[in-house]
């Protein structure tokens, strides 16, 4: 199958340090279909083999164990082709149909690599060259805008374009293994599927923590925020799949109606709610991994007065017969204890013990990073003969030791999956719209609200208050336990 | 809390085999409660020195981790002390009541590691000299009789000198670590307990399986067979428990009356049933570990006709709500394909497959011997990028690395729990009872029966017919799959 694999924003860090590294990793495990060209386009002039030099020298930045070889770049570098193009010009895009009609691939995967306001604009443009055949697709790196209108916005435009099959929204935290696994584990196996609901689980955390604070982003971020950056997208998009009923086949619709109805199903915020269930925080100086660190307030580019949250937690509920009553709590920050994204799913405690000693509840636990594994904790007896006292135990799989050198990092996956048309892991327009729409007053209640962020120190887990927040149903965050 | 501790037969294979090297463990893990007095009884005369010395020397043929110092030897020494009887002469247990009486122990637990031939006399005389008292346990060990008549007539005569709560039947099986973490699994958690029924499970497996022939026992053994040997109590205790309801305490009375009700429930054998549902064999020369070994009947003080069954290979039900319908595999045997003792429980297939590719049970397997451990047999994705096959995995604990220094083995723990009057893992006289119950007709229809054992291959699995009686209801054992 050939393929014509275009990036716009073809010299942004985007690219240089994601992108590419995922295609040559795909190109060097020999999953990168044959007969392909990988084409870059920028604004500046350059000549193919000048492009070829850009990325090879950009590769010493990559984790080592990621690098070319010389003679494997050389390999590698046949592929790519570098384009000029001003995104204003008709004239440019009329040049790129030329250049792709020339060659007549099966498919050409448009990858919009571009600050998003661009994307109105490109898509236009893309439509008026008639670069939108039925064997195209583009995809969408997020921010897929700011809020609910422009998303709505973007989208709207993309659609006069495309048909929603050709348009591939890329939340790359769905081509993490560890979120494809969830699939698996739910519905490629019998044993959790009965306890999946109510009657069996007591709560739901979902935390993505960072321990990198804006750095030089300060300027993009104090725009953006932590719900914004990473729970409209990332966390909501983990709770679906967490959450979302059995699809009857695994086509990317079937799966996709299914989690669109879970997002459909959040209980709706109100400005009381928001006051009640959500807890935003803003870092202040700490220490991370030993090491003083500024607050958010000191960082570059962030103005000295922001209110920008760089912590949210939250509470909601699931509002359908299997999850009636179940908090789901989700939580991400930057400046937090540790780089961890993982899911906790807690049981209820036994009904009636009838052993002397510890009561701790199961929990399934899926690490999503720095590793990428599950744990299921048990009570176990030691076997230490005096007492029949129960103790914690953990079963354990690490899945890159289950399966080595078979691991594919999630850029990779979903690169592979745009060439090869497979829709599953991305994510539909309504989809993303609706989420947006969820977190409208949340965003709508913090802007009428003078009241600052809650501090917290850089190296812990956010504000008091999101301990508190889950105190109140008699919980804790995994980290507290 | 001061015990005196006698043990009958008390120069025999049991005691310094097994029972001597598990004390020695309790006293040096600091397990063994202070102030106790173990006393050897026998027929030959000797003095405490030398009944030490002769310890001392057996201790040479203990597994070396288990062996003592010169120094903790000395210590433990102390504790022995030896008594010449005569177990037909009533003085003598009059002198023995004398010695006991001299020091007024708080507990005498009285162990009969000798024939069973001798338990109805020993405990006759032991209620005639009065050493029946509330103070006093008796511990017998199996075999508990040949068949259901021999049972009753020992139960009868232990059961007029002692009470029920007096008499400690012992299945070494029970002391495993292991086993008791059977019940741990099952009422210390809430995540399997919901799973634990027909609804969810296809079959239940339970393998006890031997690498080593008869050895120097085969009269005793050619008396016995596998199906008394192995299956009437250790078999049928691992069933009770894995089929049990939640008892409403961990009481002894409470966990043993659910697995009364469990014998209870199990099919009755008919003489149709058995010829369909029970396979038993005798094995052949064949190889073991790479190395020849003689068949059966070529063994020492084997009959050459023998129809001794070394093999058994059985399916029942237990007929009741929770298990109605799933079948319980049985199977042991000597001179199979390895040492090892383990329970598979094997869950329904997911009802609606919606992944390509592999379709593969979940399994939970418990293994007992030699490692002691649980496994979580699970379908994932591999994350490899071009497809999303499903690929099994598991999830392993092995108990002796989650918890080190901590593991008490079977005799150490049931010694320990005799001492202190703990019941649960002992096997009351209406369990062992009804056990017989249940396999009087399969030894009945076997009596009956010309058709002499299948031969099976040493170092095999057994008969092909044990894979023919699983594959009728579509399933396999566990090391063809």
């Amino acid at each position: 199958m050939s393929f014509d694999l275009v990036f716009f924003g073809g010299t942004g860090d985007l690219t240089w340090r994601k992108l590419m590294p995922a295609l040559f990793q795909a190109f060097r495990h020999g999953k990168l279909p044959a007969g392909g060209r990988i084409l870059a386009v920028a604004r500046d002039e350059r000549s193919d083999d000048a492009y070829r030099d850009f990325i090879r020298e950009r590769f010493a930045e990559v984790d080592s164990a990621k690098r070319p070889s010389d003679a494997e770049f050389a390999e590698f570098a046949q592929l790519l082709h570098y384009r000029r193009m001003d995104l204003s010009q008709p004239e440019h895009y009329a040049g790129l149909k030329q250049w792709v009609d020339a060659r007549g691939a099966d498919t050409v995967v448009l990858y919009l690599a571009t600050s998003p306001y661009l994307f109105p604009v490109i898509c236009e443009q893309l439509g008026a060259a008639g670069l939108n055949g039925p064997n195209v697709r583009v995809v969408l790196e997020k921010p897929l805008g700011h809020d609910l209108a422009s998303a709505l916005e973007i989208n709207r435009v993309v659609r006069s374009v495309f048909a929603e099959s050709q348009a591939l929204r890329i939340d790359h935290y769905l081509g993490k293994p560890a979120v494809q696994n969830l699939m698996a584990l739910r519905f490629g196996n019998a044993l959790f599927e009965p306890l999946w609901r109510r009657e069996s689980i007591a709560n739901i955390q979902i935390t993505i923590a960072e321990s990198l604070g804006v750095g030089t982003r300060g300027d993009y971020y104090d725009k953006t925020g932590a719900l914004r950056d990473m729970v409209q997208n990332h966390a909501l998009q983990l709770l679906t799949m967490i959450a979302m009923e059995p699809p009857s086949t695994s086509d990317a619709d079937a799966i996709r109606d299914e989690k669109l109805k879970v997002l459909k199903s959040l209980r709706p915020f109100t400005p009381e709610t928001v006051a009640r269930d959500v807890v935003r925080g803003q870092y202040r100086a700490g220490a991370v991994d030993g090491k003083a660190v500024p607050g958010y307030l000191e960082e570059v580019k962030v103005p000295p007065d922001s209110r920008c949250e760089t912590f949210v937690a939250l509470r909601t509920e699931v509002q359908n017969w299997r999850w009636a009553g179940v908090p789901f709590y989700l939580r991400t920050g930057k400046r937090l204890g540790a780089r961890n994204a993982q899911i906790v799913v807690t049981f209820r405690e036994v009904p009636h013990p009838i052993f002397p000693g510890t009561r701790c509840a199961n929990k399934l636990v899926i690490n999503l990073q720095p590793e990428d594994g599950l744990e299921l904790h048990l009570l176990a007896a030691k076997g230490s003969g005096n007492n029949d006292l129960l103790s914690p135990v953990s079963l354990d799989l690490d899945f890159d030791k289950a399966f080595p050198s078979e691991r594919v990092g999630a850029y990779e996956k979903l690169l592979l999956d745009a060439i090869a048309g497979r829709l599953n892991l991305f994510v539909r327009s309504d989809e993303q719209e609706q989420a947006w729409r969820w977190v409208m007053p949340v965003l709508e209640a913090w802007a009428a609200d003078p009241t600052p962020p809650r501090p917290y120190a850089a190296g812990g887990w956010g504000p008091a208050a999101a301990s508190a927040l889950v105190a109140r149903d008699g919980c804790t965050w995994a980290e507290e336990q």
